[in-house]
């Protein structure tokens, strides 16, 4: 916000990103009356530009919220310098940029060239409301001079059709600095702060700051890098996981031990076995929960790897940290996700083996 | 065999299980001239019944085989006391049962049970074309005195339609006896060696003969515990995995080198380094093969979990061998296998948490 504080106007905030996750955050910031929103929209800008947003919502309801939209749609990112110039110079920077696209780092485009040109550097704080590890590093190296937040959105809301939102569990969000060394921690501290204020001034939402961003990283991993990644490659639902018991016996408790043992020795984090024993039983039995890397994967989507397994893996290899669950299931989904490459073109698999390390006969 | 050496008269033999590997089987010890075949069809019966097998294959070709029935036919499991008694007495023991069948230990019935009608205590050997460790021990246990008989298959061939067999690889058996306490090691030898000469007979395929029983069969867990396997998981033929390099490097090769640890802790076999390079790279490349276990998981079929990973991953932790990659790819089948045992109805995943280890709230 740089030296207008947010109680003096409403923030001018973008949210890129506008599935249910998006349009959950850019209602609260709305709602809470202290920031005017932009969202950009793709594959529902027709369906929201005809007839806006249906919302049917855990917090806000009990009524379903029809048509509604936020301040402007767009179906492209706004180029802050172009279109400036264009209208006479009276366009204003974006205070937030709220990105709430899946963070997909092995797959182009970056979020950091994505969101290039809405970046008005040191004027425009930038938040990730996305999970996984290291998001911010990229990010940082782009805008070295714009606050970076992080944002771990614990949500149900899922998009569909187009313009469609089912919300099913409390947002709750957690908000909290990614400090760099190129700004001062405070300043990076009260763009938090300021973001944290104006979505929490939604009181049907809970939105807390906490001034460490690892714990929050942390233990959502916990879910994330087991049950998320486990329930997608089986195609199975968290309930019936649990009620085989030797896949929670075998295969997510010990890879929540691993994150456990990894946030303690990266980040001196404490998550303890209860919150493991609590996490294992979080989800509503009667709900067959399909987590969202499952989701993904049924529609042929990229899903999360990187950010949700290579960087805490590469993080406890750096910190030894013995991690052989995580490994072999973020192998797995590696080999799924060059499926999912090789269907969308990104990579190519040749008809003969020539040229291959492993194309030809051994010795030949 | 017991007193009447197999040279004297056709040996008596009964194929359970007439897909790919048994029909092949079936014709080859019935073109040695030495074994008179009765082949156990189910699904195929009528089709065989109807006009016979036809049989395009690498070995017997190049003409295809048209119509083509093994001496006799059925559709049950031959009861020997029954029949024999039905028949005033004249009903002849089988001299050796040779199961084709796929093996698998966690779904009823057993192949012990399966084939108990067919079996004359004493009398009968019963030979196990089958994959995997131990199988011969509910074998030996329920038949404590008859001979039993190691085959390990290397054959392409599959059924499909019924009654279309399309063999494509050069059809290799290794036969070995499977050693018993309760019998003399010169007749477990000799039924072992018989088979292998009745089926040798056949010059257009390769049966051997190998005393040792166990390097054959870790030899072809090489393949089966790694590739097989993984292939199953991700859905993917071995030539992508061979183009993606990373399978190979981070699953494949370190499941090999699992087994490997594993064979040489627990029956002393060696096996080396060259022989897990050449296997890697054993397929055709160009044929972008689907390994049997791949297969049977997209057809909704039992997958061979227990002889190809179980067994080996409880030799290797009562030998103190440690296999994490193994561990995991074990558990994520036995999740895969989970779910087609309930989509077959022989588990049920209740509605409702009540009353399930994992299905309540940590702490309700």
């Amino acid at each position: 916000m740089g030296s207008l504080p947010v109680q003096d106007r409403k923030a001018n905030v973008l949210v890129i990103g506008s599935g249910g996750v998006g349009t959950m955050a850019a209602y609260a910031l709305e709602k809470g009356g202290k920031a005017e929103v932009t969202a950009v929209l793709r594959s529902n800008f027709e369906a929201v530009e005809e007839s806006g947003f249906d919302i049917k919502s855990i917090d806000h309801g009990p009524d379903p919220i029809l048509g509604w939209r936020p301040t402007y749609i767009r179906n492209t990112i706004p180029n802050v310098e172009k279109e400036a110039r264009c209208s006479g110079g009276v366009s204003q920077p974006y205070d937030f940029i709220v990105v709430t696209t899946k963070n997909l780092a092995d797959i182009p485009p970056s979020v950091a060239s994505l969101i290039a040109p809405a970046v008005t550097p040191g004027r425009t704080s930038i938040a990730l409301l996305q999970n996984g590890l290291n998001i911010e590093q990229p990010i940082i190296k782009a805008f070295p001079h714009s606050p970076v937040i992080s944002g771990v959105p614990y949500i149900g809301a899922i998009e569909n059709p187009p313009g469609t939102i089912t919300h099913v569990n409390h947002d709750k969000l957690v908000i909290s600095p990614f400090y760099n060394e190129n700004i001062s921690r405070e300043r990076s501290e009260n763009a938090a702060k300021e973001l944290q204020q104006a979505y929490g001034l939604c009181t049907s939402v809970t939105c807390v700051y906490e001034s460490r961003v690892e714990e929050a990283r942390w233990r959502k991993l916990l879910y994330n890098a087991s049950y998320n990644t486990t329930a997608a490659i089986l195609g199975m639902d968290t309930s019936r996981m649990r009620a085989s018991e030797f896949i929670i016996d075998d295969l997510v408790r010990p890879a929540m031990k691993e994150i456990q043992a990894t946030a303690h020795a990266v980040s001196g984090v404490n998550l303890s076995d209860d919150m493991i024993e609590a996490i294992i039983r979080a989800d509503n039995y009667k709900a067959f929960f399909r987590p969202s890397m499952l989701q993904d994967m049924v529609k042929g989507k990229f899903i999360e790897l990187e950010n949700i397994l290579g960087e805490p893996l590469r993080e406890a290899e750096r910190a030894g940290v013995y991690t052989p669950t995580l490994k072999v299931i973020y192998s797995l989904l590696k080999g799924l996700q060059f499926k999912t490459k090789e269907s969308k073109g990104l990579v190519k698999v040749p008809a003969s083996g020539e040229g291959l390390k492993y194309g030809k006969k051994w010795g030949e």
